[in-house]
């Protein structure tokens, strides 16, 4: 269907894998490694050989699935088990997977003898969305999410939305929440038709839209500098929620707290950016009305906080938010004090007060 | 002294470390950390404070000293030490050390958060000349050696003959061998300016040279697909040679079995490629006479061409040479048989039979 190209990378869409059938043709690979996790290799696996020519030479290294696998210990599995394979520097890695396999398959191949070939098939909606673009790698060490990666390029992504078939519809609506996020930070109209747009069925053409924002943001800005910082708009509360819902008995997707994240930074927006009370409302009301109920509990706030402050995105200790100006723009590096972040938080919650 | 600029990355000869002072006082770092091991916190970490300007805010993180700390596990700990001190992406890790120090701090700086800036100020001979230049980083995973890690530039190489000089007699010699292999790979003129020199006290001169000739080879060729293999001369056959007397009752130093590599292949470059009879035998008796006297026990024989076809540096599982046309001139992909091999390591054993 599209083709989104930059110098070292392509984006392919809904093409049927013929690219990387002719990517492996033309690569004269040693060998091919296929990485998956015990779901994708049971539900994608079999779509993904049906795509393929006659091709079917490879070798598949399977994790267990879960962020709490994206972790050091199994990436030392991954690495000692290429070896034992005999991987040579000329063997390539296909991902097949959610964005746990993604990062984690990236690191391992970027890192496999100084880097390996490796191509992504993300088969989640908030990987397909948001994983599949920018290069970022990554694994957890310690429970720190993404405290260790690299920025490399897979040789080419495949987006095919027949993976997404199979896919649980919360994970789905997770994957929603950044799609949404893109409308508000660069797009209205797009933010408008998503509203219009059933989350259980995201057409092609959404998802192409969400990689086409996110890839020009990053494409301006690869190593996170500036412009980049737009994409964490609703993320700087959103993962602290997440974080903090982890331990607790009823943990949240990433989707779920980055909603929550974009209502309470929606409102700081409107405090310091220019965000109208108008369009506060409207994000508040559409979020709230999509995603299950939370209660953000008094007693949280303070953890909350700490977590936001050991945020890796932030420099010398300051916590810095990206601010919707309006709908469809958005600014960064803006200071907020910690007292209007508990506000925040509190107006959050207000939703669920009769 | 000099200064070798590139895009990314400048090396600065014997400038006492001026342009580090600038650069720390420049770069708005949120938190300056040294990586250092037993010895040269011990030995170079006084010089180094000495030749600091005012600077002295930096937190130390030391290691083991020696290859077999140059580990995943020692990796993870430094990880985990940055995140303890609470290091973000705007700090600046400074590898003083020889090639251990600087591959694996490389490797470290390189995938936390993402990466993070570090500078090299290599304390060997072998680092100096070698390390510095290229941009690898790397640990051992498992006991094989630089199974893991990235190509990446450190900001800036300070090399400062002044570290050399509580650098032990042996290690001298380790580090003269790759200015050895410089000199005939590239350099004739410079090969015989060794030939007349000390190796105890290597001039900043001849330093410069090695470091300039690799330079030259690697901006030419960054991900070692073509040229950069001629730096490999000696390797094929001294990279096993090292490998297998590591487990042995008196382990080589790099160097020492890169010397004999050279020999062997040096023997090979005479019957394989354009290398003469006469400049053959000149190597043949100028590197036995530098380096102590080593048997390769005809037992081993199997076991190091075993080791040869594994080395990562072989595609698709033929066993490939750098072999020289003339001295200072070198070939790459040269194929060579098993018996051929077998020969030369019989013609360097030929040295100690009276
Ligand atoms: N690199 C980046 O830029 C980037 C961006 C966003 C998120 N991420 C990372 O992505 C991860 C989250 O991504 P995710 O939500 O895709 O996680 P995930 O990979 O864990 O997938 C979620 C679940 O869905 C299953 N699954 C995957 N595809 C399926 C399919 N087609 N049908 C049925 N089940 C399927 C997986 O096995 C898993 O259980 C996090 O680790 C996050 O840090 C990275
Ligand atoms: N990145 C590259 O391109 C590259 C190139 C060549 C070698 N290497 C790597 O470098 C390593 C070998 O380098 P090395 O020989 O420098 O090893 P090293 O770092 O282990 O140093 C050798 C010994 O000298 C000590 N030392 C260092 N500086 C000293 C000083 N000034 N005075 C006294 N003692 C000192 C060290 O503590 C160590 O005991 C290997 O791991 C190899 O893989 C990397
Ligand atoms: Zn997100
Ligand atoms: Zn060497």
């Amino acid at each position: 269907m599209a083709v989104l190209e930059s110098a070292e990378s392509t984006i392919y869409f809904e093409t049927g894998l013929e690219s990387l059938n002719l990517l492996i043709e033309k690569g004269n690979y040693s060998r091919v490694f296929v990485f998956a996790d015990g779901n994708t290799s049971e539900l994608c696996l079999p779509v993904f050989r049906e795509m393929l020519d006659d091709f079917s030479d490879f070798d598949l290294i399977e994790t267990d699935p879960g962020e709490e696998n994206k972790n050091i210990d199994f990436c030392i599995g991954i690495w000692k088990t290429l070896l034992d394979f005999g991987a040579d520097r000329k063997c390539l890695m296909i991902n097949l997977g959610g964005g746990v396999i993604t990062d984690m398959g990236g690191f391992v191949a970027s890192t496999y003898k100084r880097g390996v070939d490796f191509v992504n098939i993300p088969t989640t909606l908030l990987s397909q969305v948001d994983a599949s673009v920018g290069g970022k790698t990554g694994i957890d060490v310690d429970s720190v999410k993404n405290m260790v990666g690299t920025f490399t390029l897979p040789k080419a992504v495949y987006i095919e939305s027949k993976f997404l078939k199979t896919l649980p519809e919360r994970e789905l609506l997770s994957g929603f929440a950044e799609m949404i996020k893109h409308g508000l930070i660069a797009d209205k109209d797009y933010y408008l038709s998503l509203k219009n747009s059933d989350f259980r069925a995201p057409g092609p053409d959404a998802v192409l839209r969400s990689v086409e924002i996110k890839n020009k943001v990053v494409t301006t800005d690869p190593l996170e500098q500036n412009l980049r910082k737009i994409l964490n708009f609703g993320h700087t509360i959103g993962h602290a929620v997440e974080s903090y819902a982890l331990n607790s008995p009823s943990p949240l997707t990433h989707g779920e707290a980055i909603a929550i994240g974009m209502i309470c930074e929606a409102f700081l927006s409107h405090k310091y950016a220019e965000l109208s009370k108008e369009e506060l409302e409207d994000i508040k009301n559409y979020i709230s009305g999509l995603y299950p109920k939370y209660i953000l509990q008094p007693e949280s706030f303070e953890t909350l906080l700490k977590l936001m402050q050991s945020d890796k995105k932030n420099e010398h200790g300051q916590i810095m938010f990206s601010l919707l100006e309006r709908t469809g723009h958005c600014a960064y590096n803006c200071k907020v004090t910690e007292k209007d972040i508990e506000e925040s938080l509190i107006y959050y919650n207000s939703i669920y007060v009769a």
